[in-house]
């Protein structure tokens, strides 16, 4: 199954909604933000050999989701835009902004919010707004996306660690036990399987830098943030903490009767979560982009899962980071397991549990790979 | 209140809704096509002196809506532009094409049909396809949607007949009453109401050329297609049935007590549908279009209604008009009258009642307006 389709955030606004568990993606998004700022700053030259002041910036986001992230990036970007033009004293430019993600992804959400979005920026610049053009693009990144040198500025958060498929490597019958018990690499998983998955996010990575080549002018510039790892091993410990522990919670399901052991055995997360090295590696052979900047930080998962919560108990940590991965995996999960909610309650639960007793000893974070680029 | 956050199509795909009663907006589009096809053609130039062909190609459907109809012209448009690229041996162009509508419609139920419309692409053109980039771009057409000089063909299908609003000249407490009984323009409007309707479609529809002209290129196309008049006069027999049945219907609910009739005299209907003269007066005042085509034609209504229906007994011709009415004025209604969904029901079996009534001794049909243009 292509991760096109069954790769969805949470919709609506309650309380297992992405909308209400997104603030981890929202602090990467912030973390991220003085290497975004300074790509940003980069659109508008003040080098006095160069043309004149731009009259129009075309800004894609690649994996917007929905929620109040969507827009986020978006609006701090237009507000460094138009500061930096008033301090030149360049008239604003007409922006065109690209919300990008998969075919399912809920559009009709984000389009919703655009008066008050627009709104908002007239509050913030002062009435001295230029025009903003907001469209939806839907589609998967792993191609084209755009007519050819359209893009000055392309930005993705949160997206490029989910691959375009489970790696080719680990379907059909006789592959699936290969990685017995667990959903992603683990310290089981046969070097089989470590190839297969490293292999598919060489494959999709490289079609996303060589899309964005396509479609970027010279000059471009492009911020991509997503989760990786420190060591070169995509086994050491702490990597993955959070498949490793979401297979526990769904093997205790089976002997509950509620879940099958065969349909965990068939289930591989279509992700990857690569280091510096191999980044860099494919950046390189593609070969038309400069990094600019490349940086690694870590986000703890228990920092910023949502505290507030609806109900009138306060959730346990646990709970916290199980709702944060809920919102995210919740729609791949049902497409394979086919779940009824109620099964999906029980998961969840089970899984808040584990991650508690887990933060007893220790702390659930993720590394965060933020890479800067310039177009050639 | 702002018909861009009251105009809606019916949503979803049940029996009331848009998708299952829009047959009619879809022969519009057919009878059209002549224009649009020789608009289409023009696009790619074989003028021997001109540059070379078009690398890319950006069309944007105004008004797009959803259901069936919101990809049919873009699909018969890059049909017909493939076809002659491959008949004078060019290489395809990059389509862009851009679906508008206003931030209420159902964008996302669009993006989940275009796999299927990309597939169907392919059927048709023997995997000799171009890139084709498709986006969803929200907001009222009254006003810039696009970047300056960006589009080559602009198409509109039913739905310049709608204004931006009602008409400033016909709110307040003092001037509610001076359309009674009535919806639309009638016989009984007194020349005030007939002014402030023809002032607004003035105003907004120079807006929508002005707009137009700012973002297409020099010798690019547009087709326009709406509900017009024939008659100089907006209150001539036959120009307006459709609200002058509905205001009927709409009073037979007060004597049941269903509905106040303070609530019809401050319901008017953000409609206009102009003659000839009105349009060309303001496409030449403008200025920057070449008007090639204009032509009226006139769409029998029972005709083009839906003549599928889910249900056991096949619906009256008068109810099935009503239904294609129904899916695309019930959010305004609503809206106003604040009906809950059984008076709406009974609104609509009312209306459908009267339109049999009517259809025994004449026809309901619509003029409707298509003009071609040329960006100077």
């Amino acid at each position: 199954m292509e991760v096109a389709q069954i790769l969805c955030m949470n919709k609506g606004g309650g309380e297992t909604s992405y909308t209400q568990n997104s603030s981890l993606q929202q602090k990467i998004i912030s973390d991220s933000m003085p290497i975004t700022e300074k790509a940003v700053d980069a659109l508008i030259s003040t080098d006095a050999t160069s043309a004149s002041p731009p009259q129009s910036i075309a800004i894609a986001d690649l994996g917007c989701s929905s929620g109040r992230n969507a827009l986020l990036l978006i609006s701090d970007t237009i507000n460094l835009l138009y500061a930096k033009c008033k301090r030149l004293g360049y008239p604003l430019p007409e922006v065109s902004v690209f919300l990008n993600d998969l075919f399912n992804n809920d559009f009709n959400s984000i389009f919703g919010s655009l008066p008050d979005f627009h709104r908002r920026l007239k509050d913030t610049n002062g009435d001295e707004v230029g025009r903003c053009f907001i469209s939806g693009v839907p589609g998967s990144f792993y191609g084209r996306l755009f007519p050819k040198h359209s893009l000055n500025f392309v930005h993705s958060s949160s997206s490029l660690h989910w691959l375009s498929k489970v790696p080719e490597g680990l379907k059909g019958e006789d592959k699936i036990r290969m990685n017995k018990g667990k959903v992603y690499l683990s310290r089981t998983s046969p070097p089989s399987v470590l190839l297969a998955y490293a292999a598919q996010f060489r494959n999709d990575f490289s079609r996303f830098i060589s899309s964005r080549s396509e479609e970027m002018v010279s000059g471009g510039r492009m911020v991509l943030s997503f989760m990786g790892r420190k060591s070169m091993d995509p086994t050491a410990a702490g990597t993955a903490h959070q498949w490793e522990l979401l297979a526990e919670a769904l093997t205790t399901l089976v002997s509950q009767g509620l879940v099958d052991a065969k349909k965990i055995e068939s289930f591989n997360a279509p992700f990857y979560a690569p280091c510096m090295k191999e980044v860099r590696m494919e950046i390189e052979k593609e070969g038309s982009f400069d990094i600019d900047r490349f940086e690694e930080f870590d986000v703890e998962w228990d920092d910023s899962a949502e505290r507030v919560n609806s109900g009138l108990k306060s959730p346990s940590r646990g709970q916290r980071v199980a709702k944060t991965i809920r919102a995210v995996v919740e729609t791949m999960l049902e497409s394979h397991f086919r779940f009824g909610g109620e099964i999906m309650d029980v998961l969840f639960e089970r899984y808040g549990a584990i991650i508690e007793d887990y933060l007893s000893w220790n702390t659930i974070k993720s590394t965060n790979l933020v890479v800067s680029f310039v177009k050639k």
